[in-house]
């Protein structure tokens, strides 16, 4: 499906706005669309959209625009949202019960199997129909049902101590909102990190540095 | 502080990296860091690390480095994160609760003062010392205490309603966790999105498309 050049990660990461916008357009009944209107209502520039999908083969015919089905379905199946990578999620505090409850994973590509928590308080309840185990377990448990992906909603020193024992369980995808830096201590992992602090101190700059208002 | 040019995004975005970077070299008792040994823990380059804080004023001396407090206030001061910008929370779902509970805000240049809903089921709640408030009575709040920022827990569609309400109260920086473009509709927003479904599906793609191992 790919040319043979790597794609960049900026390209990779507008893939999913693609896609929720063609979802939308399906859901509206929108057919066809042109580049340039798909430019417009992404903010984007037409040119920029064809360079991004020309990187995957390119789906559109010149005059004709794109067949909205078709891009859609195109761009779930790069994205690999045909999969249903075996998942677990670990810290089931406020954040970590937020992201199991709110996250349509079977969607995205995932399938959410178990969560672990090292609170007594925690162990037991149930999160979407899922009861909360105890991480003393968690190596069992992966010896068993060998997870793929780990989304980690625990704090940075926690995860600090737990990666190894992941790591040596075999996983090596990782849905990281901690601030523990698992690239930099495993070589061959693949991590997506959520800042969300980042991302509030990042509002804070802009904010502090807008151009004042006459 | 800045030199005449615009800083690009992705200078902006490593700014809380370094913060807490350095954040956690202050905690460990590290007085000076030369911007090798910041690089290697960083896992960027030297140069990089120069470039980057040279679009402020550049902090080290040739041959000696950075002084770790002196950077780590410096950075602060240019997040701003030294301001207090009152701030609402929109949603008290999962999400929003997980986001009002989880955040440090006074820490990053906000102060959470009210959190809204519609529903009655959560309406009355008290979520970190505040009582969830009805969103009807959001335009009477906004008049009495000038909030500047809002950020939105909500699906996407209760957010296009709302949308219009935030921007004639005066709100003009959002913390935007929906799916709604804020900044295609108002030019004279700051936005900052968290998309979680985004950055799953980037992580279902690096996955999908991982080099294959021997």
């Amino acid at each position: 499906m790919h040319k043979g050049d790597p794609i960049s990660m900026s390209v990779i990461r507008r893939l999913p706005r693609y896609y929720r916008f063609l979802s939308e357009l399906q859901q509206n009944g929108t057919v066809r669309i042109s580049s340039r209107e798909l430019a417009q209502r992404m903010g984007l520039t037409a040119s920029q959209i064809r360079q991004d999908l020309n990187c995957f083969g390119g789906f559109g015919q010149q005059g004709y625009g794109y067949l909205v089905n078709h891009l859609y379905r195109e761009i779930g199946t790069i994205l690999g949202l045909n999969h249903i990578y075996p998942t677990i999620l670990i810290g089931a505090g406020n954040l970590g019960r937020a992201v199991a409850t709110h996250m349509a994973f079977e969607q995205r590509g995932f399938e959410l199997t178990a969560i672990f928590d090292h609170s007594k308080r925690i162990i037991g309840h149930k999160i979407r129909h899922m009861v909360v185990q105890d991480i003393a377990t968690l190596t069992a448990y992966c010896q068993t049902h060998s997870p793929q992906v780990a989304v980690l909603c625990l704090p940075k020193d926690s995860v600090q101590e737990l990666a190894e024992t992941l790591y040596d369980n075999g996983l090596r995808f990782f849905w990281n909102f901690s601030h523990y830096d698992l690239a930099m201590k495993f070589e061959d992992v693949i991590v997506e990190n959520v800042h969300l602090s980042d991302s509030l101190m990042t509002l804070c700059y802009r904010i502090t540095n807008a151009p004042e208002k006459e």
